[in-house]
């Protein structure tokens, strides 16, 4: 199972300060370790160094050892893609192509890529291949229409690519390895790039990301296009619902509602076995521990909508519930607000509208023979990030600072700690401020008071001795006022 | 009858110098007296105080305390709503209540909105109820998720929260006092903050407000899916029309079609009674007389369209062809622009173009078993809201300063003297400009046939007399030009 | 046929020297003349005349002649557009809905516009009457809500009226001459700056323009609103496919075929008859040979499409499958783009995206019984419009600078030629710069060198000599420096 073989790195872990903010899930223990990114460890090091010159038995050099090694592997692997950048373009595109593929879950990540790919091999070979295919063109495509060479790099090219061609080759009503599909596929994948561009052209007003908009808009255009009665390109028919299905509670399959929940993680790339859906889990796992956890507890939300709904019994088994929430959860969780116990309240929220939506959209899409691909995810994302709000904990991050849970995370405390700091230094000025005035206003009273007294005195001189003093004391009242000043 | 006890309280009003701009309605006189909005009264007092020391007579009196009385009532209730903020939390939240109760009709007024509840208990208790939880649930949503504190106060997160208590109510198909249909009311009235946070962050980029987009949204949301085969929330079924209806023009009974005016304001809260909808015109009249005139308009051009389409009469006696006409004529005529005739004339078109949209919209939804809400007025109201024009008196006024029709046209009054003001002064300016200009080129004028008179007679002396007088002429000439330029 | 007459005068330009960009067309040839427009010639003159003193053959003087004649028909006919805004104002009128009738296919040109109505009447009087209505009112409502005059006088507000006046008439069910059609023509025209209006706001903050979804949303809300099953107005049954129809490639008429070239030039306008289309592809010949060419390849580019999705061959003979993709051609080849060999390639992509596009819209469409209109071009142009790349030669025109391909053309080389200069400048300086520096270096390194030989044979005179001569090399030296430096 996924996350056990990392949880006894915990303790060494510097980083963990504020993970008492997530409350609800039972990985807490197995998160920790991932949240010790490369930035952070260096600032850990550096406070290390200082505090001893003892030796470090076997046992904790084991740990950093397992440490450096994670840090390798977790997050968005930058040290790799760094590395990937001095080598052969054909490698390159692999890792970019890699990449794509986990970026389906916003995951950026080369490894996770291919354990996906491996999960997508386990479901169906000609849906990978055509899942790769895709992910391949829409690459190329972007390459060249001139897209900025980083987000290629990053993968945000490729993801809507290895949708479409999954998902047309999964809706495809011909069979497995027919073999013109790829036609349609390459078109449809090398426009990917082109609706994103316009898409992102659109979103970034608003600081938003495209998410899957790309592929839904050219599965659905597809799909369309073609329909059910297609000679070429036949579809799988997909028709409203025109009347009431048979609904026993009895008849509730709870191993299979369970198991539910791995296959909605599998349904995001269409498939419907519960053991790829445990390796995409993995895969998310090695990556970010918080956006795996968002996506078992935004796959249980869509399932309790489901049973709500009043959704039939094959649909959740299905996973069909599960897919878009899975996805609406990780985003608002962590992805692109910083995780703070609000916001993942927020993520909660966002997976049961986003449910209702997947519920309401699909009924709206299958009057023309659609699925509901993941236009609910798109649209109750996009909704839950438009929100303003007065709440400081609810912070939406520029879009560009946006990586994973744990980094946006620090990137989040660091602001905070920098405005905090700022804030007191301000406090601190203002205090001096104020003190240097308290200072200024006792000295003049001081002065007033030394003046009175000095007054007081000559006028007693004057009374008492005689006129020769007088100037002298007079400078001397001067001086004192001079230097009071 | 609403109005009546208003009547003979327009003589005192100074305020109605441009009310003859507002042709087609007959309740000009009517409007009158609530135009006085506090703004306007404290500029007349000061203008009566100093013109007379002589006593009112107690006719005069009695007319100042009506007037005064009228104004805490009428328009926004401003001073009651300043009042309230020092109020127990409670009572402030059933305040605000009120005024999303009756924000529906753009009107910000806590005595219309419990005219408005008492003429929903007429309709149908159970809606009543659902309305005012769904009102009440979606203002604690905007508190929670913090939103900002005086568009709390002014209803604008309850207008759509009492549309979706009480649209969900009416559509569902489980009958009434049906207590599980709380659950999703208040689900969908707690989204309705958030989605119209969202929308706003869009709308706000073109200065539009969301109007009932929110409800739409979340109304249809629901419907579509749960739908009309649910087991747990049935829907009333819509269905496209499939064939010829009949149409028979001698059937048509006009005193129905009378009555369809206030049945169409009714169906703005989904009721169907024409008494209701009668009670909600006293509410509007309350609050604003142009917003009164505007609705019953809007509700006779959309049942004249009904009958232009040829609609189905049952249809246009039901008020299906009014309601969405109603906020449309409000929307344009008054509130959103500066009323003019030229706005006037605007809401008409777009209460005729709103009527041929609803048609149009109900169609599309009832493929999907949807009903038509009121998508067709947001969409033409947004519509004619966008429109830039060259006319100086089709005036949008920012969304900021909208308050309430006869207020707003203050507003635009006031604007539009101070900008005649400043271009006096500025032609002001320009023509002693001009004058200045003009008078040195006289100067010039004069003084060159001065000297060159000058020269002549110097010519002269110098021929008649001897030499030694010319310096001394020259040195005058001199003196001359130094003076005069 | 077009552009024969105009073959001989080819050689007289000097304005082809990169036609070689644009490829695929037979007709480059023909192009050429027509890219003389009168900014090109009077460069030209300039340069010809210190040429030479000779005098021109009549062969010479005749082509001259021809060009000049040529100059103020082609283009935009500005000149005549100026010498218009003399004239009576009905006379201006005319000018304004023939520009608006040319508009829809992207020409500025009263007499292309003459043309399309003569294409018109050719196909069915009744229609083009319902077409001249359309543009008519749609530019009179323009100037009532008061646009800008010079968008109005450049047919802007009267191409989506000509639509909608069609399109009205050809999708009616009412037979034709029902004279009751022109009272929905004349409403929905009118609505038509309305809803332009509306939609440029949006579209403005982009940059881009609103294409004919004015039309579209008009028509499709007209017949949707009325439907099939309507008394007064009832429209033309759209049904959904719902069956696989026959399909035998032995059947393929390529006579046919051929003729669906025309045939989706003309299913623009809503017309059937290829020879009206001939007369169309006149009508842009006339004013740009590139719009002209375009059409032609976007025609062709939808009729393979309709081959490759296994469209019924009645669709593609009816020309359905081509006029969006010929308006979708023009507009990125060369219209809102610079055309490059790139942007080419672009209009050829966009092209087939938009027959895709095209099938999808047509089929979800006629779930609600309506016509595809020209939504699949409008949403293709629109999304090719918002890429943003990193190539140069893709090259779009801000919107105020749009007029016809050629002028474009010359637009975006003069901007590159003085990016160019501006460019060389920069790097001679930099070289004169450079140089400076360099020299700076290399006098620096003699001056080191001829002190260290200074100090050197200072020190070999120290060796040799008395020690008196010292101080007088060291100010030499000194000196050196100071000069040097």
């Amino acid at each position: 199972m996924p996350g056990t073989q990392l949880t006894k790195v915990g303790p060494l872990n510097l980083c963990r300060t504020s993970t008492s903010q997530y409350p609800t899930t039972q990985n807490t223990k197995e998160l920790q370790p991932l949240m010790a990114n490369p930035v952070c460890e260096t600032t850990e090091k550096k406070k290390q160094q200082p505090q001893g010159p003892e030796r470090p038995n076997s046992h904790q050099k084991f740990k950093a050892k397992l440490m450096q090694w994670v840090s390798y592997i977790a997050g968005d692997m930058a040290a790799f893609g760094e590395w990937m950048k001095g080598q052969f373009i054909l490698l390159q595109i692999l890792d970019w192509v890699l990449r794509g593929a986990a970026q389906v879950m916003f995951v950026n990540n080369p490894l996770s890529g291919l354990i996906i790919f491996a999960g997508l091999i386990l479901q169906n070979r000609w849906w990978a291949l055509n899942g790769f295919v895709g992910t391949l063109f829409a690459t190329i495509s972007a390459l060249i229409i001139g897209q900025n060479r980083g987000a290629i790099a990053n993968g945000l090219y490729g993801y809507n690519g290895i949708l479409v061609g999954l998902l047309m080759a999964v809706f495809s009503n011909a069979g497995d390895w027919y073999w013109w599909l790829l036609l349609p596929n390459i078109f449809m994948s090398m426009a990917c790039p082109i609706v994103s561009s316009a898409l992102a052209s659109i979103n970034s007003r608003w600081d938003l990301p495209v998410f899957t908009l790309p592929f839904n808009i050219l599965v659905c255009l597809h799909m369309v296009a073609t329909g059910h009665y297609n000679h070429h390109f036949p579809q799988v028919l997909f028709q409203p619902r025109t009347s009431m299905h048979n609904l026993t509670w009895s008849e509730l399959d709870y191993p299979k509602l369970f198991r539910s929940i791995p296959v909605g993680i599998g349904q995001v790339y269409g498939c419907d076995n519960a053991w790829t859906g445990g390796i995409f889990m993995i895969a998310l796992f090695i990556s970010s521990p918080i956006t795996f956890a968002h996506a078992t507890i935004g796959s249980a939300v869509g399932m309790v909508s489901g049973l709500a709904l009043a959704a039939p019994f094959q649909n959740i088994y299905f996973g069909l519930w599960g897919y878009n929430c899975v996805l609406a959860c990780i985003a608002i969780g962590g992805m692109f607000y910083a995780l703070t116990w609000q916001t993942h309240l927020l993520a909660l929220a966002c997976a049961f509208f986003c449910a209702y939506l997947g519920s309401a959209i699909a009924n709206v899409m299958s009057t023309f023979g659609l699925p509901a691909c993941t236009w609910p995810f798109c649209l109750s994302a996009l909704t839950f990030l438009l929100i303003t709000t007065e709440i400081k904990n609810i912070y939406k991050l520029p879009l560009a600072k946006v990586t994973y849970p744990e980094k946006n995370l620090i990137y989040f405390w660091k602001m905070k700690k920098e405005e905090r700091i700022a804030k007191q230094r301000k406090e601190q000025e203002k205090d001096i401020a104020s003190q240097q005035k308290k200072e200024k206003i006792i000295m003049a009273a001081m002065e007033m008071k030394a003046r009175q007294h000095l007054d007081a005195c000559t006028v007693d001189v004057l009374q008492e001795e005689s006129t020769q003093n007088r100037p002298d004391r007079k400078s001397e009242a001067t001086e004192l006022n001079l230097t009071q000043l």
